[in-house]
């Protein structure tokens, strides 16, 4: 049977292996797996987002809110923007997607930082158009600039990750917005925030508030998710803040019911316990210190870290890939980085017991 | 900002009306309402898997095992078929995305009935496909075969709702096949079996065998759901069951973690619980009757069916949006088929006590 063509050319997102597959393959124990692939909250979810779930479990027959009313009317108070400027999403992605077949095609082209969130090419591709990545890795604004400058016919969106995933780094507010005011109006700039609550609280210069961005700038579209510091990553919910016009193009893509019952229950209720994400981001921040010192004392190159997160490079007498295999064999799920063409293992910031069991355990492979 | 012209002509799709509006709009009590309007299961869901959800509840945190390896086995050992011939969406309609999205665009067309599930248009709106529509309403396997005869170039995908939804009537099995072998390999049919529980308990006629089906014609896709006859309508999770080439093809459109961690959880324990499935079909068919026998008394005109659900057709003189808007400020809700075109009111079957209140308010319109 043919396919459309462009489906030949379709990566495949590489997910952070499930605890299950490590219990299926090496009959290690589910509870002696320390599973720090893939950036959920070590913390788990809020007891009172738990208890949420327990009493709406019966409720899984029917079919959500699809207007999501009081979830979009949560949000737009805690950022001060009307609910008309949000979209709900099957986690952010959802939206990265929806802003791909609503504002790019195969005469386009996206702009990104050299080495960032996969899902931007591989949305990209969904729709065939280019991608213009820059040669630094990390978020260089100038040469951002520079990239946007030269392609700027060609270019509908570009995604800024912030911070950055999978590296960590993240730009100061005030560049991202003199970057922004040089974008002309109709390219369209998705501020990716995923984990911007870590940034935030470890650097308010770090701080992007939708509402200023959106008013500035109308051509800007806000990522939020409940999957990291508000610890709901297998629950599925994201957002996206902005102008009424690109909320209203979004919302034809939106596919009904994009959300579960449950997931819709779990995010609004994850909104009231802000004590749960106090907790969530000092945790990160004191315990991203346990693995900075601990690369520092080994020579270990790393990413200064505005994430839950980090990253560290390995020089090449060592592989990363190699580690991450030993590791992933005493139950120890670790993110290789070989399919971003680093040679690097990206480690979320879990628990002290076990960072320390972690850490333990790389000293060996290295 | 400008946007993809082909979004300015999708039309979006009308959700039934949740509880939550009825509440919010008319104040009334959400004990008091009764919603019949999307054809969820009126038993609710299986205690078995309410325990489940319970018990995993704490899991929110963790995204869901992406091979859905459990899951896929379960329904392979089901449908008597091998795991890769399965993918899992975020309900069916997600596998109808990703097929319109493998298959089909602005140069190819699709082929449905005349009234069928909308989201087969919408998404083929997404992709700039023309659609073509018997002149009947219903499933007219004649006149889908000259009309695909007339057109067989151009169209890319047929979609056959197997029983239709919001009409409620299904062809016979044999009657399917003999269509599938006039269809040339490289056009995809799509049985989308969301609502065939209902309809193989009825008659066994019209039972479509997946396995039977994908061995017999390389150039099928079937499609099941859990949101119906299993009672997770706010679960989103469904399935798709193919030739492994439609498969890695469809695959390569999903995006990781397409369903919760705890659908997944919720789906694979509702295969283990068939008497809550047999009662749920038991329940159906005996108040099936009670509606019939109410039209008949009324000489309201339905469609036999094969579903959970009834569609009352009107005639001139009574007017279906009227007449459901009144039921709606009472809090009883039904759905309106006018955006399909029709002056009919689609139920679904509720249970005894539901059923009987429904129709005595509906008599006082009538």
């Amino acid at each position: 049977m043919k396919f459309n063509t462009h489906l030949q050319n379709l990566p495949i997102y590489e997910a952070g292996k499930p605890i299950e597959l490590v219990t299926r393959e090496f009959g290690i124990d589910p509870k002696d797996v320390i599973k720090l692939a893939s950036n959920e909250n070590p913390l788990g979810t809020s007891k009172k987002v738990i208890s949420i779930i327990k009493e709406k479990a019966s409720n899984a027959s029917l079919y959500p809110d699809d207007s999501f009313y009081e979830l979009k009317d949560a949000l737009a108070n805690l950022y001060e923007v009307s609910s008309k400027n949000i979209i709900i999403g099957s986690g952010s992605d959802q939206i990265i997607e929806f802003a791909l077949h609503a504002k790019a095609n195969e005469k386009s082209a996206i702009l990104t930082a050299g080495i960032t969130f996969a899902m931007y090419e591989i949305y990209a591709k969904h729709v065939g158009a280019k991608i213009y990545k820059t040669k630094s890795k990390e978020h260089n604004l100038k040469e951002l600039k520079e990239l946007y400058l030269a392609h700027k016919d060609e270019i509908s969106i570009i995604f800024l990750c912030l911070p950055n995933n999978p590296l960590g780094e993240c730009p100061d507010a005030k560049e991202v917005m003199d970057f922004i005011s040089i974008v002309s109006e109709d390219t369209l700039v998705v501020t990716d925030c995923a984990y911007i609550e870590f940034a935030k609280f470890k650097d308010s210069k770090k701080a992007i508030n939708p509402k200023e961005l959106i008013s500035k700038f109308k051509n800007t579209l806000y990522l939020g998710t409940f999957s990291k510091a508000y610890g709901l990553g297998g629950m599925r919910v994201g957002y996206g803040i902005a102008n009424t016009e690109i909320i209203t193009a979004l919302h034809k893509l939106r596919a009904p019911f994009n959300i579960t019952t449950l997931s819709l229950a779990a995010a609004l209720q994850a909104l009231n316990d802000q004590k749960f994400i106090e907790k969530t981001l000092k945790n990160n921040l004191e315990e991203m210190k346990v693995y900075e010192k601990f690369a520092k004392k080994n020579g270990i190159e790393f990413i200064p870290s505005y994430t839950n997160f980090i990253t560290f490079v390995f020089d090449k007498k060592q592989n990363a890939s190699q580690i991450a295999d030993n590791l992933l064999k005493k139950g120890i799920i670790l993110r290789n980085l070989k399919s971003y063409g680093l040679n690097a293992i990206r480690i979320t910031i879990g628990k002290k017991k076990q960072n320390k069991r972690v850490l333990a355990e790389l000293k060996k492979e290295i």
